[in-house]
């Protein structure tokens, strides 16, 4: 039994196509997401990387902020935050917390016996988002993907003390005109992210086995700051950016064999 | 006997000379604030204004974000709260509430006989303030001061649904690229604004008279929208940009004469 599952976020669209609920066959990730072209073409990528058709998937299940946009291709719908649980808990069966950080929001879940009892999440806010990142690496005229590394060059403290994006781009191009490291500075994003999350997570608490998820997670200076600032380690692993389309497909799979 | 008041914000310094405590002689306005050349020179442009010299002010007193930069030059510094409160008493005697958008914070004050007996504030969020304005537009690529006549144009309503800056800058993005006028967006963001400001001040509640001051309550369309959602008629005139100057003129004066 095939089961495709995908998770349209707000800046990209991911698909995971299990097979028995149990061996991931195949993936993809486009970098767009909900209001574009990108979830059907994360659907077509995931089929191909498979060398299968939409008709040989027994069900198919949408989840993530853009996922009522799928009605006529997805069986069904289903919240994030349940796939997500279920996701993380297949990757790590030990996961208590969960920290998703997305483009546009930041997520923490409780999860009890695999399934998610508690959550805290901010959407209002850019700031400890993918979005506070990539305004920052845009006025710092890097790529949001170089930043973990760049970070990890740091030699020096530099503290960003505000929280809010707005006003932290404003700090951060006054460093610059002071001439202070970029890489000094870019550990100073990536402690802003963490402090900032950490606070929501503080919020119900954090259990271990504590795993992070969403795309931020590929950051390790934003994984390792957090990492301070919790004074708990954090597993993580590239899978993670499909930990909801990885829940999808589970859930999918529940629904095909019910 | 001569005062002068200096109020120096995070985007604008402005000075008031006072005589006797009633008259304003001189004022000036300086579109650069703390951190800069900012303050002495609109110390300079008073002076000359009113053509005097520093030695003739019997008490120089110094409010706002930047106040502390100003060691050398007044002989004292006061809270912007306590200023804005004294300031917006003199200009309209029955004012209860005062509401002042600075460049990056919002203040909501309550006056009782002429003295702040309660405020409300927020500067760590760039959202309801003067830096929202002026992101959205460099955006829509008008000039700040511009916006109040533009909206005043709007002919139908466009909501920003996002009350963030970051977010909401993405709202006005997508309705420019589907053509959407921009005497429109701006009314938008004018209501996103009130929207903002309005619930901080409903946190003190609002008292009539009430008062608008600070660089935002020049621009009409702010003002409207704000009367729209508390329901409340705002006083405001072009002196209220000199209000926390004022203020500190008025203290000043009191110094001088006690
Ligand atoms: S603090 Fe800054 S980033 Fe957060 S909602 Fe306000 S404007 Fe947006």
């Amino acid at each position: 039994v095939y089961t495709l599952g995908i998770d349209v976020g707000s800046t990209a669209s991911k698909c995971i196509i299990l097979k028995d609920g149990k061996e991931i066959v195949a993936k993809s990730l486009i970098d767009v997401g909900a209001g574009t072209s990108g979830p059907q073409r994360a659907i077509d990528a995931v089929l191909e990387a498979a060398g299968m058709t939409r008709d040989q998937m027994a069900y198919v299940l949408a989840t993530g902020y853009g996922r009522n946009s799928l009605m006529g291709l997805a069986d069904k719908q289903m919240s994030e935050l349940s796939c997500h649980a279920r996701g993380a808990s297949f990757l790590f069966p030990e996961a208590h917390t969960v920290i998703d950080i997305g483009g546009q929001d930041v997520k923490v879940l409780r999860i009890e016996n695999g399934t998610m009892t508690n959550f805290q999440m901010n959407d209002k806010c850019a700031a400890g988002t993918g979005r506070f990142l990539d305004v920052m690496a845009r006025v710092l005229e890097v790529r949001v993907e170089d930043l973990g590394d760049l970070g990890a060059q740091s030699k020096k403290h530099v503290g960003i003390s505000s929280t809010c994006t707005v006003f932290a781009e404003s700090e951060v191009i006054s460093q610059l005109s002071m001439g202070t490291d970029k890489c000094d500075i870019i550990n100073g994003i990536h402690h802003s992210v963490a402090g900032r999350v950490a606070g929501l997570a503080h919020r119900i608490g954090v259990v271990k086995d504590l795993v992070m998820t969403g795309g931020v997670a590929q950051n390790r200076g934003v994984v390792s700051a957090l990492e301070e600032e919790l004074g708990c380690p954090i597993l993580t692993s590239p899978l993670t950016q499909y930990n909801g389309a990885l829940g999808a497909a589970l859930f999918a799979w529940q629904a095909a064999t019910r």
